[in-house]
This record gives structure tokens, C-alpha cells and sequence, in this order.
């Protein structure tokens, strides 16, 4: 069999088994799969390096589906290289428990990189891995021993193309000529309302010209030839970042191409039908995979056990010339943190004054980041502000690709996608930074790095009200709670630096995303050796100062912890018993077991919460007969104490609630 | 004096009065004034149309400083040119109960066209204005009349240019062709975090131009005669919206001009000094307003009422022309409806079978839409998912101006923002579509919306887990309780197409933003004869069904309030009596008076909540001694049914989880 045959056989089956597949569960996208099939074929099986057997072997290529909804393609390409994928999975396309989710799932299928869907996510994780992939290659590469060396493919569509967040990753990416990025940009003038006339007639290329990216154009999607020296040609820029424009056809083949109702339900039997004629296919029977299609993906596994042996003997060449570097590299493919990452932790003492948590946070950061050097991240143009800079960590640019300080620019949702590609690459854990109100510019991200577990520390300074005078426009009220109901989201309000030093040690060790909320405003620092801080802290919540047969819990976190415990003291004096519960975290909190929990807040106590953010979600804690102390309104431009103190947060308020509250029981 | 000098003074009349209110509020944004004013004091003195005694003057140009950080500017230009913004505002810049908060607040302070700071947001806004712009004089113009033609301006910073959200706009408005945008871009090369030479070195230009904007480039901002010549080549190219490259100097004329020092904090009394010397100022008094500055300044007033007069001349010959138009336009002017509004709502009757409330949605948006012309809107390329296709509305495009259907594209966020800016623009009510997981892409947006009180009617469909196959990445759990926690926005989940209907009906006439949450699925119409749906619903919960002394309530919304009715049956069955609450709105119920509340939810009956959504907040309804029915994990991909089931929302769960609750009480 000739090579264009055994091309066109192999491409078929790709798109088959996907219209099959859609068919089967009466639900998905048959359009892109058969559309872009071409494009999936000729990466996975003459450009990119990776062992299917293998799908965790560190230097392979990536590759990813930021098209999400084109899944059967990619579940199907995944079966035939040979991934742990069986056809069972495909025939179990978008039913309950299979690995075959309507949407790729990172962690759920050997293969899947990232979990992609909503749109423009997975054009910004790749950018991502192409910073962690430059990041790991200047810590570990040696002459003659480029042990990190692989490439980002993605396939992107017109509604990737057509998010701000892909449009942000990819003005950074042309900034920072991450010639590693390989796109290829299924043009197939389809959305779902109609033609992409109707909203989106742009010159792409320019844009991305713009943008400082290599652009190719490719006229025809079915000629491999084109596409594959296209390809070739991107890769050998070595200087910039590539968009290959490909013209293709949606629903290619079938009675349905070119129009929006290829995109997103099933074919149907006759059209199916009509496709496989259409395609030269056998009608029966359904999931029909010739055997010499088969033979020829599965030249994957051969070539990826010889790749992959070619990269093991390099590694066992530089374990001889680098040990210390190779034991490290180990350590680092793992994921494992370095023995003394805690050596350098700060202690702050409440006799060396107050101090914003922001800064603490900073001073912490810092102290990891020195035995720890796969800490990287940077802010959305906050550094400064957000005190989340990495001392004499460089920043990571073309000119110098181990500087640990990205420099994102005004760019929050990309910084967090982007992020999340980090972590996914493997090796390193990013932290961000921004303002907590502009965590809304990120929440796509977030959401997606807590459904994937990325392991992504999100910073966020500015966490009330009491940032003062740049007024409501930059207060947060909603995010707390926006955030603590993403589910796998650790939301970490620190109390002051001793719990912000212990956020960080938990943060470090928790497999997931996790947002540190810091103040802009100085903080007392509470006595580490008074309060058990650094035991308790990992409870999430924790009796700070009791009293013997409490009349009153008051409950707070961040900022607010010193104000309830200045009310403590000021209720005390009318001889009235409070215990102070400091909660800098629910999610930590209501993992804990029942009885610790009714131990710290007893049903029968009355509760007051305090907390200068939404209300929503303290009745949970402070139960019907509680009260609450927040905020059901927008904040106000003025200095903090006059915010603070106007919009209720202040002793005397705190304390005539309590009363209040006592006096109603 | 000759004209460059009174030029020369008077833009540093607004440099000067800018860093002294910054200096005495002791916090604020220098760089931006310093840099920007001639700019400010071009348009305000020789471009635009406005009528500082009559802000509200339809035909207006519209001002928006995107770049909000640049406040003190504003608030200058706008004291100057006579709005009632007295001097005293401009000293308590930045203080508690002030005209001049931190940032520019709409409905705040005369003149302030939009609520701007987060960046990017007004960029969007502008493009909103500017299709509002066209739509309403494509209704109302006649040969002869122009009643509305005016420009949308807007000063745009390097970081609006990064966000997304404007990138988004920015490709929307290229190709809507909307050429009465021109906006200038204050291209002072400087960041927060340094040179933009870090994170920021794409063609700007070339990208707008790939957009299909008109560009321009001025070399320096104090050029006045190159600015004003570049305004006049941007409005005049008509075909096109313009962006104007001005090359700018952040902190002009200060000792810390060119660094990001001088972006956002005082300059410090030593740096004024020197700054006001470098600019030839006195330098006693501060906020000093030279009286021929004043004077120059406040012809604005004579100019303002003239081109209003003129205006005012248009419309007595437009109302003599075409009587029924100009009252027609008179009540879209003053944001009325129309008396016949509500006329052909629909109701629907359980015997027509179930509908999904996406589909009701359509129906009755429809219905509106029918008599009330100035209902416009779109979807992010979900028209046909969401159902919110104006029927005849036909699409607006450059050919069609009148189209009543936005093709977004994938665009949320932008959609968001737009939305934003075509109400604030006056005149019409917009709503936008996507499903309900994406309300997280357009988050900032509907914050803004929420604190500048817009009326914009947010419809997000596909509003659970019950969406299914699409799984995880598209099935909501965090984004009700999200919106909920925005204060002022109102967030209304219908049980079905009759709540439906009184939902929209609530929207059209509430004064603010709407959320609006449909489902995928069909869902029984409840009997409006039986239930109290149209009399009850705009109380925001209500008792559906009652039974004597009920030993439980069970409160539901949207799609589970169908599911609890059946539970209601089982239960009875059981000889359980329990109440039904439907629960559309929390915002809305928790306005009622406590009597009601308490009528609907007593103390001492034991409460259930079920809704397919994160259980956060429902504890403040069920108190501690009830129970949730809700989701703290991901959904999952299967069909809608067996997603359902499986995580909690079946029948038998209901009841066992009811009398479980009743049995511990």
C-alpha cells in the first residue's frame, strides 16, 4: 500500500471511529473531528515525540486539544498510538464513569495534557509549558546533553482565536519568543451560530504577526504534504512562537460540511451513512479500525520505546558528568520538594511591630523560593503592590530563561491559564499575583486549575475593603465566597504573618490550587508562643483565646482576627466571656472530623462572624441564632480606617453586636 | 495671549489641580494627568460635544477615561468646564462621602459616563456606546434629521490594551465597522512594574489594524495642532473605528517623568515643586486656577448650550416632521417602556407539556421584544442554545443597523461589557446569552454592571449539572452563589416557563442587573391556576404548595422545584406533611419584610434546600438544624438523567434525606 493510502486510511479511521463514537452516545461534536483529523493524524504519528506506554515520560512532546469538544478525535487517535484507552472507553463515549468525558479530562486519560473546553484555556496552557519547558531547560541542560527539549503542539479553534485570554497568552508569548509553541489553527470558518463572517472577520495572521508570531497558512487541510512541511518550517524558526493557519472544512466529507450543524450533535444514520460512502468507508461496522491502519498508529509504541530510550541513555550519559544536577533533574521530573524547602521559613515576633500580610507573604515566598528553585511566578503588573517578587530571581525573558519572575503584564486571566500549563508540564509550582478583586478576571482559570488539581498558588493582595482610598471599583466584596465554592479550592485567609508563614507550609504540601488572600494594611502580629498558630493552623479554624464557659464565639479571619480580639478584650472588661476562633480556612476547616469541628463552635454558643466581605456562606458557622458581620454592599473610596470603621468593622460595632447577640439568647 | 499659551496654561491647569488633589488626599495617580492632559483639554475645548449644565443631553459625545487611575484628570477637566463639580470636591479627592471617589464612579459625579478602573472595562464600554449609537439612529434619524450622531472617545492605557476584555471588544468593533469610536491611546511606555518593554512589545498598531481599525500615530502628546489634525483624519474616515497611537510621557514635566514612581502615589511635596517649576507654575496656591484658564475653560458652557440650542432646533423640526417618531424617541430617550410592554406575554399551561426554560426564555423575551423596539442583545455564539434569537430582529451589522441580534462571537466577556456600555448609553435595554458555567468569563463585567446599577438582562441557560454530557468543564456548581454574592445584582432561577415569564417580567422593570438562569432540560409547567406563581413570585420565594402544620419544608429552585413536588407526593404518601417553597430569588426575597420571610420559612420547621449547585449560602435559609441537598464536588459527563440521579436529585433522595431531617428532630 502506497503512503498517500495508507495516510488516507489512517485519517478515515480517525474520523470515523469519532462520527461513530458521537453517534453512539446521541451526543457530541462529530465536526471538528472530522474536519481536523489530518491534523491530529500527522502530529501523532510523524512529529511528535512520546511513547503512548509512557504517557508521563518527562521530555515527550505535548500536545493539546484546546478545541475541547473535538474529544473523539483525540480519545480516538489516544486508542489507536496505543494509550491505555481501549476501544470499550470509546464505546463508552460521554457515559457515566468512563475515561471518555464529553470534554478531555487531565489525570482522568492517559494522553489527555489538560483538561480543555472552555475556550482559549488550552491555547493559554500551552504557553505555559512552553515557560516551563524554557525554565527547565536552562536550570537542567547541558552541553551535548539538551535533556529537556520538546515542543507544544495545540489545535486551536476560531473560538480560541476569538477569547481575550488567548489573545493575552499570545501577546506574551510573541514577547517572550517561546519558539517551542507549535499551533495549528483548524480554520474552518464554522461557529456555532453560522459562518464566523458574522463575527469574526479579522486577518488572524496579521494579528498574530502582530503579536511577534511566526504565521504559516495552509490551503488545504487534507494535504498532509503542505502541512507537514508547514510544520517543519514553524519548528525551524527557532525564534518565535508559531500560528499555522489551516483551511478546513467542519464535518468534512459529510452532508452536513461547511455548515454549524456539523459542529455539535450527532450526524445521524443516514448521514453517517452518506459520510462513509462519501469517505470510500465500509457501512458496517460501526468502530471499524482496519487492521492495517492499526499496524501503522501502533508504529507509535516502537517508536516511542526508541525515543524515549535515545533520551534514557542522554540521561545516563549527564547523570556521569552532572550527579548533583541529574539527582536534582530526578527529584524535579517527581514533583518531590527539596528535603530543607522549610530550612529558611520566617518566625515574626509581635515586638517587631505590625506588618501587612502581603508583606509577610513576600518575606515567606522568598524564603521558599531560596532552597526551593522550581518556585516560579510573577503578577499581573503588581509586583510591588502584591509583594510577590522573587529577590534575585530574574526575570524570565528570551535574554535570560531561568529568571523565576514572569512578568505577565496587565494580562490576569493568561497569568492564571498560563499557570496552570506550568504546573501541568510537570517539575514546577507557579504562584500568581494580583489584587483579590481581580481574581474575577481569572476565575476561568481557577476554576479549571481546581477540576484538574493543579498545583497553582494563587496570591491575592488587597483583600478588603480596607485597601482604602482606590474605592469600591477595587474592593472585593463577592470573591471570598466566589472562590471557596469552587469546588477543590483551598481559600487561605491568613490572620496575620505567623499564619500567613503557615498558609505558605500548607499550601506547599497540598496537592491542588490554593488561593492566599493577603491585606494591604499592616497587621498586628500575634504572639506565636500566646496562640498555637502553628499547631492548629492546619485545622482550618482553631480556638485562638478561649474563655471558661464561653457567652460568645467571635469568629474571623484575615484583617479581622485583631479586631475580634480587641472586642474580646473590651467585652472582658464588662465582664463578659468570649472565645476568639481565628478560621483562616473553610475548606480546611470542613475537612476536619465532626467532633473537633462542634468542639470549636458548639451548637449552643451564640457565634458572631466577622469578616469585611459578602455575608454569604457564615450561616453555616454562626447557625440561625448567629449573626454576621460583613458586608451586603459595595465598599466606598476613602482611607482604610475610615472605611473600615464607617462600614462596621470597628471594636465598638463588634462589641455591640455580641451584646446584642448575648442579650437575645 | 496667543493660543499656544492659554493651550499651555490651561493644560497645566489640569496637570496642577491633578497632582495637588492627589497630594492632599495623599493617594492617587499622578503619572496618568501629568502625561495625558492634552489630551483631556483637546477634547473637552475643541472636539467634543457635550453641555457641562446639562450632563444628560442625549446627543452628547461621550467621555470615557478607561484608564479610571487617571481620575484626578477628570474630575479637573470636568470642575473646569463647568459641570457642578465644585472646587471642594476636587480637595476631598478620595474621602469618604466625596463627588471624586478613588476611581470614577457613573451616577456619582456629573459628567462620569461610565465606572471605570478595572482595566480594559471601559475600553469595551466605548463599543457598546457606539453600537447603541448606531441602533438608535438607525431607528430614529430621518434625511434631514439627524437627532443622534455623536463620537464615543475614549483615553485608553497600555493596560487596557493587554486585557482580553478589549482585545475581544476591539475585533467585535473592527468588524461592526464602528466608526464613531475613536480612542486614544496614551502610549507613555510605562507600567506599574516597570517599562512595558518587560511584558509589552507588540505591534499595537498592526494589531488594531489586522482588527480593521483605523490607525493613527502622534509622536507627542504635547503636539497639540498633530493630536487635534489625527482626531479629525479618525472621525473623518467614517468607515472605520479609530485608534490614535499617542506617544506620551508619563509624570510630563515631574522629576519622576518617565518612571512608573510617578504612576500611583503622590508625587511628594519637594518632586510638585520642581514639577510646578519645570511647568512654569506658581507655586503658591495649590489647586490655583488661573482665571483666563477659567474663563477659556468655561466656554464650554456658551459652546454646550449652543450646540444643544442647535439640537433642540433639530428636534422641533424632527417633531413637526414625524410627530409619532419623536415620541416615540422622547420615551426611549427618558428609558421608558412602552404601555404595551406586557401584552403578549405568554403563560403557559401544564397541558401544552414540558419546556425547558431556555426555551420559555426565548418565548417571552420575544413577546417583549414584539413591543418594545429597544429590547437588543445576543449570545457569545450560543444563540441557538440559549434561545435568545430575536425573531425577525434580524442580526446588527454595518449593513443592517437596525438588527436587533448581536452576533458576539465567542466573546463573553466583551458581550458583558458591551452590554454595559449600550445602557448606560441610554435608551435601550440589552441582554446577553451563554451558558451559565461562562458567566465566569464575563464576571467583571456583571460586577460593573451590579455597582454601576445597569440594566442589563443577563440570561445564562444550560444552569446545572443537568446539561450533561458535556460534563465537568460546562456544568455550573459555583456560579449561582457567585452572582448571589454580588451586591445590587438580582439573581433569579425559574422553575419553570411561568416563573419564566414572571421573570422577565420583574427584570424589564427592576432599575438594575438582572440574572436570568434557564435550563437545558424540559421541565413541567407548573399549573399557574393552582400555584400562586404570578401573584407570589416577585416576593422571591413563596409557599407553592402547603400542607397543615407541616412537619418540613423544602425549598427548591429552578429545576428542583419540580423534583421537591414529587417529593411533596412520596411524602404524603408516607403520611409526611410537607411545604413546598419555591425560591426563584434570593436577592429579591430577602427584601421582604421579616414577617413575610419568617411566614414562609418559621423558625421551627426543619428546612431542606435542594438545588444542583454548590450548597453555599443555603444555611442561612435552612439554619443549622436543617439540611442541603446540593453539590461540593464536580459534576460529571453522562446523560442529563444519570447525572442527576447520581449525585443527589432523584426523588427517593429528597425523601429520604426529609425524613431523615424530620426523624433527628
Amino acid at each position: 500500500m502506497e503512503t498517500r493510502d495508507i495516510d488516507s486510511l489512517c485519517v478515515n479511521t480517525i474520523r470515523c471511529l469519532a462520527i461513530d463514537m458521537v453517534e453512539k452516545a446521541k451526543s457530541g461534536h462529530p465536526g471538528l473531528p472530522l474536519g481536523a483529523a489530518p491534523m491530529a493524524y500527522l502530529l501523532y504519528t510523524k512529529i511528535m515525540n512520546y511513547n503512548p506506554k509512557q504517557p508521563g515520560w518527562f521530555n515527550r512532546d505535548r500536545f493539546i486539544l484546546s478545541a475541547g469538544h473535538g474529544s473523539a478525535m483525540l480519545y480516538s487517535i489516544l486508542h489507536l498510538t496505543g494509550y491505555d484507552l481501549p476501544l470499550e472507553e470509546l464505546k463508552r463515549f460521554r457515559q457515566w464513569g468512563s475515561k471518555t468525558p464529553g470534554h478531555p479530562e487531565y489525570g482522568l486519560t492517559p494522553g489527555v495534557e489538560v483538561t480543555t473546553g472552555p475556550l482559549g484555556q488550552g491555547f493559554a496552557n500551552g504557553v505555559g509549558m512552553a515557560i516551563a519547558e524554557r525554565f527547565l531547560a536552562a536550570h537542567f541542560n547541558k552541553p551535548d546533553f539538551p535533556v529537556i527539549d520538546h515542543f507544544i503542539y495545540s489545535i486551536v479553534s476560531d473560538g480560541d482565536l476569538m477569547e481575550g485570554v488567548s489573545a493575552e497568552a499570545a501577546s506574551l508569548a510573541g514577547h517572550l519568543r517561546l519558539s517551542k509553541l507549535v499551533y495549528l489553527y483548524d480554520n474552518n470558518k464554522i461557529t456555532i451560530d453560522g459562518s464566523t463572517k458574522i463575527s469574526f472577520t479579522e486577518d488572524v495572521g496579521k494579528r498574530f504577526e502582530a503579536y511577534g508570531w511566526h504565521t504559516e497558512h495552509v490551503l488545504d487541510a487534507n494535504n498532509l504534504e503542505e502541512l507537514e512541511a508547514a510544520i517543519h518550517k514553524a519548528k525551524g524558526n527557532g525564534e518565535k512562537p508559531s500560528l499555522i493557519i489551516v483551511d478546513s472544512h467542519i464535518g468534512f466529507g459529510s452532508p452536513k460540511q461547511d455548515t454549524s450543524a456539523a459542529h455539535g450533535e450527532p450526524l445521524g444514520l443516514d448521514a453517517i451513512k452518506k459520510t462513509k460512502e462519501k469517505l470510500g468507508w465500509p457501512l458496517e461496522p460501526d468502530f471499524l479500525i482496519p487492521e492495517e491502519a492499526l499496524t501503522h498508529f501502533r508504529q507509535a509504541v516502537d517508536r516511542g520505546n526508541k525515543q524515549m530510550a535515545a533520551w534514557q541513555k542522554l540521561m545516563d550519559g549527564y547523570k556521569k558528568a552532572y550527579p548533583e544536577l541529574a539527582a536534582k533533574f530526578k527529584m524535579v521530573m517527581q514533583n518531590e520538594l527539596p528535603q530543607n524547602w522549610e530550612a529558611d521559613l520566617p518566625t515574626f515576633a509581635p515586638q517587631s511591630g505590625p506588618i501587612a500580610t502581603r508583606d509577610a507573604c513576600g518575606k515567606v515566598m522568598n524564603s521558599i523560593a531560596k532552597n526551593f528553585e522550581m518556585l516560579i511566578g510573577g503578577s499581573a503588573d503588581l509586583a510591588a503592590s502584591t509583594k510577590t517578587d522573587l529577590k534575585d530571581g530574574g526575570d524570565f525573558s528570551p535574554e535570560n530563561p531561568g529568571g523565576r519572575n514572569i512578568r505577565y503584564g496587565i494580562r490576569e486571566h493568561a497569568m492564571g491559564s498560563i499557570s496552570n500549563g506550568i504546573n501541568l508540564h510537570g517539575g514546577l509550582i507557579p504562584f500568581t499575583g494580583t489584587f483579590l478583586v481581580f481574581s474575577d478576571y481569572m476565575r476561568p482559570a481557577i476554576r479549571l486549575a481546581a477540576l484538574m488539581k493543579a498545583h497553582v498558588i494563587f496570591i491575592f493582595s488587597h483583600d478588603s475593603i480596607a485597601l482604602g482610598e482606590d474605592g469600591p471599583t477595587h474592593q472585593p466584596i463577592s470573591q471570598l465566597i466566589s472562590l471557596r465554592a469552587i469546588p477543590h479550592l483551598t481559600v487561605i485567609r491568613p490572620a496575620d504573618a505567623n499564619e500567613t508563614c503557615a498558609a505558605w507550609r500548607w499550601a506547599m504540601k497540598h496537592d491542588g490550587p490554593v488561593v492566599i488572600a493577603t491585606s494591604r494594611q499592616k497587621l498586628p502580629v500575634l504572639d506565636a508562643s500566646l496562640y498555637p498558630i502553628y499547631t492548629d493552623f492546619s485545622k482550618g479554624a482553631y480556638i485562638m483565646v478561649d474563655a471558661e464557659n464561653p457567652e460568645i464565639i467571635l469568629i474571623g479571619t484575615g484583617s479581622e482576627v485583631s479586631l475580634i480580639l480587641e472586642a474580646r478584650e473590651k467585652l472582658l472588661a464588662q465582664n463578659i466571656r468570649a472565645r476568639v476562633v481565628s478560621m483562616p480556612s473553610w475548606e480546611i476547616f470542613d475537612n476536619q472530623p465532626a467532633e473537633y469541628r462542634r468542639h470549636v463552635l458548639p451548637l449552643e454558643i451564640p457565634k458572631l462572624s466577622v469578616e469585611a466581605a459578602s455575608t454569604h456562606g457564615w450561616h453555616k458557622y454562626v447557625g440561625e441564632h448567629g449573626d454576621v458581620i460583613g458586608l451586603e454592599r459595595f465598599g466606598a473610596s476613602a482611607p482604610s480606617e475610615v472605611v473600615m470603621k464607617n462600614l462596621g468593622f470597628s471594636v465598638e460595632n463588634v462589641v455591640e453586636f455580641a451584646t446584642r447577640l448575648i442579650s437575645k439568647k
